[in-house]
């Protein structure tokens, strides 16, 4: 699974696409800017304890996030590339590598969280440190190695959305519910979602897979013809009010409707609703990043597991959709509501009206489409090591940074995870 | 993955095939005399004692193999559908339902090696009672039910296998590697396995799945449509002449070739080799059910998991093959060879020169085929609930049951089993 | 703690008593006989597949614990000092020494019921020849290696009290409640255990130990003086009945009661009465060995933990004795009722009227005496290995081998332990 | 043991001495605002995420040593004592209460290090909060509050032991090796600790236990007679030297010098050395609070747990003292050396000459003195619930404060702790 901590998101490293020009170059320390900008935005809120902690083997602490993604700048660019440069401090090699075994020993991921030093001050000055170098860098390097500047922005993208997943999670722990960033304590919605409507996958050969000229994950593609059958898929993901009347039905104590291993889990933990959802006074809340919130009713059911989501599926008679059901769908979607797209004021370009803010799990395991190939070197290294054991997820979520959000994009999970922001839509054969 | 003890092959229950007549009746009785007797022909090597342990959460002792198969006839047919028929105890209903929610409570899997009562002569007396009622019971049931004799007997020679690997993985913890089964110590085989010959798949739509009127799991359908991509596929399975090259090479030291979720594995367990093997004065041996048995390099390997097995194809720059490459090669050697097979005087008639003796993990992932529908009742409640974190394996092993074997056959264990007789074999892009 | 399967009672190995005459000799031989085919007897109602099983690391099967009591022999007295003795077989040196570091490497506790064979019929022939050999043996050995005989004796005696537990709690996991010999089903008493009476200890300097010139433990010795303080101690062991009032009290619910580690192994565990106590329709049953049976409040309470111990003694406003309390209050009543004793038809020559059939946890912990010195040589090895983390128990249970006890006998087992037939008595200061 | 994170050490709380005087008061505000401020400055080498993380369930952060010893103070002296007084924080109560069932639900234990918030600077509020209160309260309160302040007092002086030692556990976990306190790099003793010298301990009834006016834990009392066996006792703890040649004996691979439960462990977590010490080039280094330091031999072995003490004197054909001849021996000693003490520039009260700075495991389990009585109410409820399954230690350590040492003190851990700075002296019989 996608079970990583920091690193998880290195998973889907990346044959980036190809050349690049002064213009680009230009761009792309903007870009630089912004991207490393956002991320420590997404840390302001936080302590030096908040950013200290690793509330489980799979997360890990925001410093790290932080850290991390330099370090990724630092060993695959500057330190190779970059003449005169020299490292923040050697020993961040060892402490902040997450997983790139070709990039030498690494501290264990599970004891991240016993690093009370380097500080948080001293990550903020690795930050510093490693930006100076890189806007001095990225004007004068050889182009060739532009799309691996490209990488890593797309890389930090990943742990800006680990690093509010992880940290809603370590929140979550704590009795006193903090509060990441202020909002309302809203009502539940007495409105539900909008009715499902269900859209048509015409039967035959399609191709999926990336194919532009933009970035994309190696995992991504190659892009390649695959066959479809007949189906239909729902056009928007299950709501919490609809997720509700599967809990309400009994959903989590009636063995019928859960793979084996679920049914096993939800029993040894315990598991009676989504992560972080609690009921009081006949009341269902749910631990957020404003603290703890009244369940609305309209939104979509976030923070399931695949197991959930496949017991809910069979529950309604229905099924997941495959990766390439969703992608096709979507793909068709975002053409046809590109010019309603144009007049949103705040348009998210990922297939507006089809998706909402929930990863989606597919009925497909995360395995590689056909004639994929391994980048080389200690960035591609492990391109394909995670796949086994997990599952794809499609579309995107609330916390996933615009601009990263793809129609191929392939993120992944192992089926018992639920800390991300992850739902899903239901489909069903035509 | 089929991970489940006594009842992991009910995982395939089954859309039976359709009707019968007298003479179906007829033959079927022979039938369920023969296969029963089988299962009593595997046991009677073993004593009580070696009847009774359960040497892991997944696997099961002996007798609840033997009992367990009884119990699914008692349950499905006996008890339902033949009048006045009183149950051979009340209490083995509890006692040996291994998974079928649907079909009352269970006694925990993982405590079946502590029921040293029933004893081994009381389920001796359980099969004798059963079959007894059985034989009078086929020839005069309505042949509505005659299908369900069928799966019964297919679940018992699926539980026919696994008695045997599991009987191999208790005795291969005892010291005095115990024999099962006489041979002599054969002496390590100078010669090596015929070399690598690679089958070419045409690229385009195939159809895969059981389509015939024979009987077949509800897994092994519908036939339906999928897109090949162009590849070569080897002729036979990797030997273990081969995979020693893995081995010396230091391929259990190298974390380049692994999967993640493998290499933590191997690091942690301290495997360096296949399941049994054992390294003594510098030959290579294995624990067999014939004792300890030096290496042979030209038979297949065997008792490797999926990691392992993608370990190797990693190290030898190759892939595993998906199941529906394996399935339309296998196909069109099945065909090809058919001629050839009707010559050799010990046929075992799937796919002769392309198949060996072991089951054979795939790249694919367990999940059901398009348009698939679980059947009803309790029978087939389960038949999908296992399809998650396992993978697929095909072809059949030494411990199959003849007759049992079918090209459209979907094994499938989770990707770090290898107490099965599980090998694999190598295929490439083209 | 005591919690050491097999091997368990070779911890108080032994000084044993000094020398042996020819009259010593024919005693021993008869000795020998009739308590080696009281472990027999012990063994008969049970099959082959009950003597084979291992209910928890601490446990050992039957079968083990017959061919264990053999090994000692064998090792220590027939393979060192009898002229031409050849092994049963080389293999088992391997397969029985239960945790004597200095006879070799042995098996691993927990994996003791994996070992199908040897099977028990071989266990069988290994005793019968084992015994042949000692009763040949015996008769023309040095007198210096008859206590050796002795002690060995001694030993198998502990292991005919740990095969009844073993078997219990082995068969308290079957559902099906095995009875190991028949009784009929007791009613529940109406009528409660005799009033508590109070005897007063002395305050002042008291000797406690072994003395005699009889076969002793050497952890019994040696015999010295200790500070006693003015105190009450109770002049028998809790009732079933008193211990039910400390139950519906709301025992179990009351942390103030409880040692802190109790306490959270309680909560942990979800124990609410003493060990195979099940209500059903609101009467209390226990699981013995004649089966399910209704509590009788007369009798002393047994399978309880130290720390159950230690709770109803905080409830009740007392505490536990110290072993050195309670051997001198033993010593007093054993005096005083030599006579009474007498006249009883079955007398229990512990001390009757005071003890009763139960192991009582005192408030000692298992700890050398004073100058205590461990005997020489692997026998007395590890005489002191196993004094950490134990607490002592004295007494007799009913399992307990007539003639086996003794008043200074010191039982040692963790504060957690209750698949013996462990109870305690009260004490207060005066 | 003494196993017990923040809380471990109310664990000896205290029937205080009795009453108090004006002039006691205001030298209990002096003594009040001294012990706060010394918690004060141990805590000011550590960062915010220094003070945050906890390294195992047994130890705290430090944030929680300094919040949860202001707790105390808060929850029995001034909410109920205090007019006026408003608490701090009413959560507070549930998260700093580290194991006193009757004051209340608790956050739990090992999930301390999850609590980020409240951060630092909250518990520094908190801490002055309450100083403030403190301040105002101790000159007016009742005196028979006063012993109550002592023991809060007490209470803290524990809390900043435990504050090194949990941080010097968490520190050792960072590959950094962080330094607390500077230190120069000490080269390694080329001296030897001064010979042993033993001290004869007279046969006969002594009496050990409490009796003064001034402060002592309840567990220390009451005084009462004890027998003791004529013995001899080593006048200093063993050395690093000396135990190095325990180490280099091959002390760590030879089983007959160790407990069971000590040889299983060891074996388990691969121990060859005290905690903290690594094998560099030849030279053994330890991880201090001065960050890696080469072992110097003439200082007391310290990290060691009670089974590597226990091995030792086994080794050594000694054993280790108990608790009541460490006392009679140690009392003796400070009496001797008293005058010699007051020639001593930077005295350390506690029989000088004899202790060293380690504490010292002695062959005494925990449990009550005789006639022991628990105080009543939550500040007394648990004094004797952890007096099982631990070994006394007496002594003191360089990182006791000066002036919470005590002959009569009662220390103790589970036998397998060695992140206290605990070391041992051997005795034996005469």
């Amino acid at each position: 699974m996608r079970d990583t901590s920091t690193s998880e998101n290195e998973k889907n490293h990346a044959r980036p696409a190809e050349c690049a020009t002064d213009g680009l170059s230009h761009s792309l320390v903007n870009r630089y800017a912004q991207i490393r900008a956002a991320t420590e935005a997404l840390a302001a809120p936080l302590s030096a304890e908040d950013q200290t902690i690793q509330s489980m083997p799979n997360a890990s602490p925001t410093k790290c996030h932080r850290a991390h993604t330099s370090w990724f700048f630092e060993t695959f660019l500057l330190t190779p590339h970059a003449s005169g440069y020299t490292p923040f401090d050697e020993r961040y090699g060892y402490l902040f590598n997450s997983y790139y075994e070709a990039a030498g020993a690494r501290h264990p991921r599970a004891a991240r969280g016993m690093l009370t030093r380097p500080g948080v001050e001293d990550v903020t000055a690795y930050r510093a440190y490693v930006d100076e170098a890189m806007s001095r860098f990225i004007p004068q390097c050889d182009v060739s190695l532009l799309p691996l500047v490209t990488l890593g922005l797309h890389h930090e993208q990943q742990h800006q959305e680990l690093l509010l997943t992880d940290i809603k999670h370590a929140f979550s722990l704590n009795p006193l519910a903090p509060v990441y960033c202020a909002r309302g304590k809203k009502p539940p919605a007495n409105v539900s979602a909008p009715p499902l409507e269900w859209f048509t996958l015409p039967r035959g050969v399609h191709t999926i897979g990336h194919t532009g000229d933009g970035f994309a994950f190696d995992n991504e593609g190659p892009a390649h013809q695959t066959f479809i059958h007949e189906a239909r898929i729902a056009t928007r993901p299950v709501s919490i009010g609809e997720y509700l009347d599967f809990v309400n039905d009994g959903g989590y104590q009636r063995a019928e409707f859960w793979l084996a291993e679920g049914w096993d889990l939800i029993q040894r933990e315990g598991w009676q609703a989504p992560a972080y959802w609690q009921q009081r006074d006949g009341l269902w809340e749910s631990y957020t990043l404003h603290g703890m919130q009244l369940l609305r009713e309209d939104e979509p059911v976030i923070h399931v597991s695949y197991y959930e989501a496949a017991a809910y599926a069979a529950w309604a008679g229905k099924r997941l959709p495959t990766e390439a059901e969703w992608e096709v769908a979507a793909r068709h979607h975002a053409t046809a509501n590109a010019r309603r797209a144009e007049q949103n004021p705040h348009p998210r370009p990922l297939a507006p009206g089809f998706t909402q803010d929930a990863w989606e799990w597919t009925g497909s395991a995360y395995l590689p489409y056909p004639r994929f190939q391994p980048a080389p070197g200690a960035v591609g290294e492990y391109n394909g090591k995670f796949m086994v054991n997990q599952m794809v997820l499609r579309g995107r979520s609330c916390a996933t940074p615009p601009g990263h959000e793809r129609l191929t994009y392939r993120n992944f999970f192992g089926p018992a995870a639920r800390w991300q922001f992850s739902g899903f839509r239901l489909a069903e054969d035509a």
